[in-house]
């Protein structure tokens, strides 16, 4: 059981936040365009899992990454942008295939990016990997790496040594049949693998493509008989609910402006690590997530200077409304 | 036996040429740059069968592809630009796999892509396939269909039914073990394919790639023992040698000005397919393929506004000369 207003004892380790999986390359077109009828595209850092390193870092604590990039100049793009942000790369992994890409059309709607997947996925379960997975307190992954083989054992076998070893596990259940292998369903596999997982955060798009349309209320429930301990349901502008299957608590939006939502979930996973890493209690935790989260929602770009986690307390008041946020 | 003074004789048929496999987009950096340390790419129509079937059309000839493309924006791009330059586009096939994609920087030495296959393998045969073979004199297709299923057992199926129909097959043996799935040694693929096709232009590069380092006349010997019909050996600046298995000729480069080599190999094809499709001998018809070749060498792309055939003759003075080049 997770209290909300206890504080997750972690063991004394080198390392803060591991996260695995996907590091790629956004092409995103520099001019608004619905449907790829643009020319120019310009290279972007992404991946969700090597964005929430670099955020963390940012947010003032340590971080390594676990992912397989190409032997080409894509991939020395991504690792230099690590090394820069003062990420561990120790156990990012060199393959014989191209650094994976995404092709993005900057657009006020939501279009469908291409998906060129090729070395994410060949992520292996190494001496290295076992390494910094050892000298790590929490790992993150989300379910582009357990969509395809060999990363899906890869991240069975770390998820089995993180339990054996009190590492926090925390998994986005960003399900899309785009990045699963075709002829397989996702959905199953996704919905199997939750009760291996101590923190998932859904959207409500998420909870949606995995059970139907529902209520938030029983979404969250789903998620819980599924075996999760703490589920995190975000709502958009209308905040999130939060279970650990005994209390369930609503969090207001903190976001007063929003540029861009790119990356806003990537920021609430930032804040939230954060702040369990630097001895706050579950709900404080929450909060500083959806402070970042508020704070990331100013600025365009999936990853954005972050001020250090004390500025978000300061700029949120959630310096001494910590306990009060989320009732 | 191909003899180089006579013409090949066509069936009446609807159309001209068609060719087969990839259809990409070329992502080529806007600044000279060796490893995609560049931020910014620009879009383009790619594909040496695809660029083949234009150039012949510009050139005076009909033409088809028979390619797959994603159901996606790039697709999209692809086949518009095939239908504003007239080719048939009834046998280009839509499937749920992302539009290849090929990552180029623009340099003046010459840097490895990063290839991103995709849609373009999962070429089918098809009823539609079938009735655009049926219909046209020539087929024509590179290594990257047959490097992976199911393009593979399609092209083999195409290649059967050509052979029945008296279609005359043009192989472009472009090996590269980057297009070729890890694994598999494409070289022994590429040399047994060669027996079931009538010309091959393979440049030094490649036989060096398929055979090692050897002289052109020994490497023109290795592609008859595999039992080409009519092999053209092109040197870049040296020309080339041809040999139908009885009597070898050579060919003086005809290009003057060199701005951009790309394309000049599908400039060629193009311009010898026109040659004889327009009942030249063979030997008139590798005169043309090299002045179309010389021509495209003058300007920047790969896809350049060829002018009809009868121009490329009288630029070249092949008007009346053609009997007496290649000798």
């Amino acid at each position: 059981m997770l209290e909300f207003d206890s504080k997750i004892q972690f063991k004394k380790k080198e390392n803060d936040v591991l996260t695995l999986g996907e590091i790629l390359i956004d092409m995103i077109s520099v001019d608004y365009d619905d449907n790829f009828e643009c020319d120019t595209y310009q290279r972007y850092f992404g991946g969700s899992p090597a964005n929430i390193a670099i955020n963390v870092k940012n947010l003032g604590i340590n971080s390594a990454v676990s992912s397989a990039v190409g032997n080409d100049g894509f991939g020395n793009f991504l690792i230099n942008s690590l090394l820069k942000n003062g990420v561990d790369i120790e156990s990012v992994q060199n393959v014989n295939y191209a650094t994976s890409l995404v092709m993005v059309t900057k657009s006020k709607s939501t279009p469908t990016p291409i998906f060129y997947r090729s070395a994410d996925y060949h992520l292996q379960y190494t001496t290295k990997l076992e390494k910094t997975l050892l000298k790590s307190r929490i790992i993150h992954f989300s379910c582009w790496p357990i969509s395809r083989e060999p990363a899906r054992s890869t991240i069975e076998k770390v998820i089995e040594v993180a339990k054996v070893n009190q590492v926090l596990v925390g998994f986005d259940p960003n399900f899309h049949p785009m990045i699963w292998s075709e002829g397989e369903d996702g959905i199953d596999y996704v919905k199997a693998i939750i009760k291996n997982v101590d923190v998932v955060k859904p959207s409500e798009d998420d909870a949606e493509r995995l059970f139907g349309k529902d209520t938030p209320e029983n979404q969250l429930k789903k998620f819980l008989q599924l075996g999760a301990n703490l589920v995190i349901l975000t709502l958009g502008k209308n905040g999130a609910i939060v279970s650990n299957g005994k209390e369930t608590i609503r969090f207001n939006t903190l976001a007063k402006e929003v540029v861009d939502t790119t990356g806003a979930g990537d920021a609430f996973w930032s804040g939230f690590y954060t702040g369990l890493i630097k001895g706050h209690t579950i709900r404080e935790s929450l909060a500083l997530g959806f402070g970042v989260s508020a704070f990331k929602l100013k600025y365009t770009g999936a990853v954005i200077n972050l001020p250090k986690i004390e500025r978000i307390k300061t700029i949120y008041n959630l310096q001494e409304g910590l306990e009060k946020n989320g009732s």
